[in-house]
């Protein structure tokens, strides 16, 4: 059955917005009495009947609502990477793998101090429809590194970084099963000042692993670890 | 200091081919007496010094030897996914992660049957060498599912698949320390024929996690929990 999005969700009716109702009548030919399910991105999931469409809105009549939860809430730092299209391939990654929230941080050694925030949350909701997931993150614009430092709200609180040997991994790190953060920096690393920065506002140093790994992999691979 | 890759090493000195040489010598103007070094994709990297060179080869002294292990033997038997491009950028971030063989495989429900060999190693060499890793797996063309259990060689040996809910998670199932495989189907998952036949093939049903992920986000989970 096919996943559509909406914003517009009362106790018992939906409205789908012209790109999803677009998507749903003229792609999808879907009709009056056809039952579709829509997701709220809060991990509401909503099986409901067509009543009434045009060409820019239709109204579904909620049948039943499904709720899931996600297990701990991961908060997401990464730098921007040189090529926007492997942060878009990242972004559509770890939605699929499950992500709360995506930062982005400009660091003293990222290269890129903007991102195409509009493209980014299409294809947030691209990937969540497609692998019919009800969660989708909030992606924030960038902010300074020093900033994080103001908007951090998890428990498990981790910087990875390559410039110390012997870092635990980060998957022998974790901690909270409430709510996990984690920092991943730019290509050429985080500067010592920064990770004293981080250090000194109560994170821990951790390894992804043996091996170096790109940003956006090193996004892919920490949201992975952060979920077990 | 760049790597370069070569499959022509003996104890003392090492040829680089005409597409490394073109790359050192051309791309990057290196000049004789400079070190470099070379990776031969089984974990051995050398520092080397440049001491001749024409259009077509390059001739390099070995001055110090590196060898490092991967820890698990890690086998990733994978459905292409529709779209040979996802399958690429699958292969970038599992070389970059760590693995050791992968085996493409036809399976009942496969919309693609056949593969880019030749891309898909040209892929793994530039991210193993973009990443200073020595390691370059060893890629299969595609075989036939049933064909899997002439070749499958790991102690751990996995199938993940959605067709059973409440399988056990990949991470909570990992026992050996020496070698592990996993079986990764199309978008439409295994045939409930093919998961009898891995079972009755002594392979072990796992869960990837919470959410459904697509055919080459599992490649890259997996081949992450793999290596933990």
């Amino acid at each position: 059955m096919n996943f559509f999005y909406s914003k517009d969700i009362n106790d018992k009716s939906i409205l789908l917005n012209s790109i999803e109702t677009n998507h749903c009548i003229k792609v999808l030919r879907h009709k009056i009495g056809d039952q579709v399910n829509v997701v709220d991105g809060f991990g509401n999931t909503y099986l409901s009947k067509i009543i009434n469409f045009n060409n820019e809105i239709c109204q579904l009549e909620i049948l039943k609502k499904y709720t899931s939860k996600r297990k701990i809430n991961i908060h997401l730092f990464i730098s921007p990477t040189k090529n926007h299209k492997r942060l878009e391939w990242m972004m559509e990654k770890i939605v699929e793998i499950g992500v709360d929230r995506v930062t982005f941080i400009v660091c003293e050694r990222s290269v890129r101090n903007r991102i195409n925030l509009k493209r980014l949350n299409k294809i947030a909701l691209s990937a969540m429809k497609q692998t019919q997931n009800s969660f989708l993150p909030i992606i924030d614009d960038c902010i300074y590194f020093s900033d994080i430092f103001k908007i951090v709200s998890s428990e498990d609180l981790f910087i990875a970084h390559l410039n110390k040997k012997n870092n635990k991994l980060l998957k022998s790190s974790l901690n909270s099963i409430i709510s996990r953060c984690i920092l991943i920096g730019p290509e050429g690393d985080f500067t010592d000042e920064e990770v004293c920065q981080a250090l000194n506002n109560n994170f821990v140093e951790v390894s992804l692993g043996q091996t170096r790994l790109r940003t956006e992999t090193s996004g892919i691979v920490s949201t992975t670890i952060l979920n077990m």
